[in-house]
């Protein structure tokens, strides 16, 4: 580490982190601005619900929710652009989920799951809100396990309708946004049967209010009430009974219906077209990633000026000068709290950036590789599960580091709290869908995709081949020469040294994860029960998925500052790189102890380099957090606005807006 | 471990959780029943306040609140049962903190810090809620650093008045209960002078609002507004503009003014009487502890009993049984989740027991060994820290172990969460505790407590004779006995081996603390920078304070188990017991590693050690959080009650109430 101040360019460090979508951003700092989209606390929820729809109405007037709808209908297709869009909605989560269930959720499944007709017919009236919807998949009985929900629709022949239908209560709809109060339509996601046959599960367009508000004929409306946050939301519940819609409903690229009842797919495999269905849910996922790091960015921008200038205790005087208070982030326990997540967030932010980028590549591509769809696939659970965590902690530990002030609406942490908390549960449990991911890894064969459960996994482990390939999506031949450069094991190599720890963190994913596969060979070989082999090897996997992630994130950190054209700027984010990585290392430290893969010694080193890199960080973390671009209007929290300036009398900083 | 099924006794688990004040626990589970005392959600912040206050006067009713008053003024005498008291109040938070500041910081201040003129004027009115109070002592500028407050208190023998003071914007008090509505009178924390001599920071009694409510000449209050939680509680903002109070209305235990402004003390040290002066309040402190307890076990209580029921994901059916969704407490992945944090609840409430009882027997006695009031101050703050933690990270989890139902107001998670996340911060900063912990650690000599900052310790960290004591507060003899017993650091001990699990901890609490002494005074023989040498050290400091925790809290939980009459509950206990320790080795093992306490072989049994004992625990989760006794409808979540049994079609399990 080089001990000479770094001067990194604000535009430069801007631009980077804006990134391929710089455009959307840019748009979006424009557009969101002003009264309509500030930021609200202590609403009523009803005047909450009110409020997230008049914004809505005013978020459709800006255009921006078009980015990812088809150009045949008035959309610009641009799906990464959407996801992008959708992630600067930081000034208001409700808002900013109230939008992800009306275009993402519904639209995006009639986009997804529909044939041109439904795209006629819905997609306009879907972005100019006409159409209001849901998106009715979770059921209270089947959260995680889609493909065992029991609503099914059930096809009259006679009528040429289907017949939605709520068999009992663990299949009544449930935590379905925009259905207590706004929706009209739903996209109800069913089991399909036809002439006895049951052809597994498929979406339908459901009414499900009249034009008066009301609740459609057969349709039972309940309101999930307050929840811990995003209550401008309105989330509700829905029971069908008997509900009857035409045969054209059907969303029907996956699976139709002919008039007598004839059933036809271009996927033979019930189950390979369940998951090609919701693989194409996909975006849903990624956009959750993509909002959870922003509500993480917001809480640290936050924190981190506060704490910048928040002053706590004295510091005896040097010789001369005036005794002063010091500045909390000058302490290292506060510098621990904040710029380890700091660097995680650049970290994430990289890594998100590529994987919308692949999203973007792959979205509409219909001859796409069903190997590029399933690696899509596995990035999306997984940097789902680590962006939302990683926001859960963060804004967390910025509520704790601004103290009482965090605790206060007007600063903007508890909401950013309430609100997100959900994110590690909706649109994929993190638990469950790092145990996806580990099965991505543990397989190449699309086959032995069978079902989602622990069991289809154990059973494949037992008797397929088995073949671990470590892959790489972000700037291959670099990181190749950077790991071919790196010194080995040796314990002299420098902890800065890149090659040695992308080399690290690899060797750590492929030790763990070819473990875990003899693990479950060996103990199915003495004929263990299935389900308990893979149930005693839980945290095994789950461990797998990590480790996975963190190599992956790193790899698409290495990237981005590779694509820095500033020197300066970019010694400033390896310095940012070089604490992420010793934070993950010195995280999992007992890991590398126990599989020697670094010495006692070398270990210590890593807890003082993480302390070294905090202290070294330090002055530059202001300019880091403002690099995200999050408007002053966004953040709205006085103590991250110069109250606190005020207060000790230091002069209040210069700072550009977007 | 016996793999024999254990069968703990439901009222012998229940009465040694209940202890030495059981009647207050079950006089509290009697008097807060019924509506006045349900969990609610959903209020507008007026309403809440309006709420609070009128369960407040139902709360005095009840005659819950002098427990910790003085015998001659109507009270009992019992700080031991206010302290439980107040942590019975977990179906409503805002109540209890409410509670807290009306009898526990206002009350417990004119108690502590006045005379008997004070008690006989005022406490009788604070009991029957007549004189509302504030405990006004944080200023936006100074929350930790109290004794850097800013508020001046005057004295002016002239008119025999003290001139109550706020000098600048820092100096306002802020973030105070009971202010924004309801308080009328406040015990303000203020420097003191006369005669131009400032005598540091003491109490005075100040009217804040008129009869009709308005605020008083000189006073002006501003609402902190809606907080992310406790909005029944009316926090609020003062600001004093040459207030005059009766030169009498100073509390003046530990310092008094004359007539003619002469100062007097029984406590010579300024230093001394600021310190002493704080530790008076400590009970504060301990409620918060036993408080942020309670809001873990609810949320526990919750989330164990809906793993129990809820079905999640198909077993493939053993031979000739119906295929049947897996309760989701049978995923090893779910029950890491719940059964540590279990555990740990388990291992807090004994230490938390041992503390009450602790502070019960020094209360009031005038004679106390100082050293004793320091260990007394310092376990405080660090089970406050530790408990606080507990109950964010536990509450958390269970939000996110309860899936979309955790994230329904209903189900009583959310409110937890939010109400009890100032906890960390209030009553002193956990990161601010534990330094002040480590302090303790360090030093026996009690002219060594010069000032609570970071400075105070690195001083006399380089002047002063170093001694680690290592002091056992539970069941000594037993805790000795098992450690003489431990078989050594050989590596065959059974990792259930109580005695081995004891010095492992206790040698680490050892090495850590003498590691950091001699680095400090190591550093400060080089001449280096007394804050520059501390700040580099912070997290050293911070981990010396929790492993020193960690240790206390198993001896508190094996002196626990060794009050239970009954050996079959005993043996559930000890497995318990075994899970809070290996949870805490394993989170730790990096150090152990490092520090080659554990071999790699032997840090690898640990984690397989937690599975295990996280199996075996399994079956029996259940009647551990029941045993808890909270009350049924103070959990109120419909998941924790049965609706998960009615929708699976399984047996709803018969439980009885408190």
């Amino acid at each position: 580490m080089t001990e000479q101040p770094l001067r990194a360019d604000d535009s430069e460090l801007r631009g980077l982190l804006d990134g391929r979508w710089a455009h959307v951003r840019e748009r979006a700092r424009d557009l969101l601005q002003g009264e309509d989209f500030a930021p609200v606390n202590g609403l009523s929820m009803e005047d909450h619900r009110t409020l997230t729809t008049e914004r809505l109405a005013k978020l459709a007037e800006t255009g921006m929710q078009t980015y990812g709808f088809p150009e045949e209908v008035g959309g610009s297709g641009d799906v990464g652009a959407s996801v992008v869009a959708f992630e600067m909605l930081v000034s208001d989560l409700s808002l900013m989920v109230k939008m992800g269930v009306q275009w993402g959720l519904f639209g995006g499944a009639i986009n997804a799951l529909g044939t041109e007709r439904h795209h006629r017919e819905y997609l306009p009236g879907v972005m100019s809100l006409d159409i209001p919807g849901c998106f009715a998949m979770t059921e209270t009985g089947h959260g995680s396990d889609v493909q065992s929900l029991r609503t099914t629709a059930t096809y009259d022949p006679k009528t040429e309708e289907f017949v939605v239908h709520t068999p009992d209560e663990s299949a009544r709809k449930d935590y379905i946004g925009n259905a207590a109060r706004d929706g009209r339509m739903a996209v109800v996601f069913a089991q399909l049967q036809s002439a006895g046959i049951d052809h597994g599960v498929h979406a339908l367009m459901v009414p499900i209010r009249n034009d008066d508000g009301s609740a459609a004929p057969g349709v039972t409306i309940e309101d999930c009430g307050p929840k811990a946050g995003l209550n401008g939301v309105d989330n509700g519940r829905l029971w069908f009974d008997q509900v009857r819609v035409p045969r054209t409903n059907l969303l029907n690229k996956y699976g139709d219906v002919g008039p007598d009842g004839a059933y036809t797919s271009p996927i033979e495999s019930k189950n390979r077209r369940f998951f090609t269905m919701l693989g194409t849910l996909i975006r849903g996922r990624i956009s959750v990633a993509g909002g959870a790091g922003s509500a993480a960015k917001a809480a640290l921008t936050i924190a981190v000026r506060y704490a910048d200038t928040r002053r706590q205790f004295t510091r005896p005087a040097a010789d001369g000068e005036p005794e002063r208070e010091v500045r909390i982030l000058d302490y290292l326990a506060h510098q621990r709290k904040l710029l380890p997540a700091l660097a995680r967030s650049y970290a994430l932010h990289f890594a998100q950036e590529e994987l919308v980028t692949r999203l973007h590549e792959l979205y509409g591509d219909e001859e796409r590789d069903p190997h590029d769809q399933r690696e899509l696939e596995s990035r999306a659970a997984g940097l789902k599960a680590m962006s939302t965590w990683h926001a859960t902690e963060t804004i967390q530990m910025a509520r704790e580091a601004c103290g009482g002030a965090g605790y206060l609406a007007e600063n903007r942490i508890p909401q950013l709290k309430a609100d997100s908390d959900i994110f590690t549960t909706f649109e994929g449990d993190n638990t469950v869908l790092l145990q996806q991911l580990t099965k991505g890894l543990l397989t190449n064969f699309q086959d032995a995709f069978g079902d989602l459960d622990q069991m289809g996994l154990a059973r494949f482990m037992a008797n397929k081949v088995f073949e671990t390939v470590i892959e790489r999506t972000a700037a291959v031949p670099l990181i190749d020469r950077l790991v071919a450069a790196a010194p080995g094991r040796s314990g002299n190599t420098s902890l800065y040294n890149r090659g040695w720890q992308l080399e690290l963190l690899e060797d750590r994913e492929k030790h763990v994860v070819e473990g875990l596969a003899s693990r479950i060979r060996r103990a199915k070989k003495d004929g263990s029960d299935g389900f308990e082999v893979f149930n005693h090897a839980q945290d095994h996997v789950l461990r797998a998925g990590r480790v996975h992630m963190e190599r992956v994130v790193l790899e698409a950190f290495v990237a981005g500052i590779d694509r820095c054209g500033d020197t300066s700027t970019a010694k400033l984010l390896n310095r940012v790189c070089d604490l992420y990585v010793m934070s993950v290392i010195e995280e999992d430290r007992a890991w590398f102890l126990e599989h020697e893969r670094l010495s006692t010694a070398r270990a210590k080193q890593v807890t003082a380099a993480v302390n070294e890199l905090c202290r070294g960080l330090r002055p530059y973390a202001v300019q880091l957090v403002d690099a995200f671009g999050l408007r002053d209007e966004w953040l709205a929290a006085p103590i991250a606005l110069g109250r606190e300036h005020d207060r000790q009398g230091d002069p209040v900083p210069e700072r550009g807006q977007g």
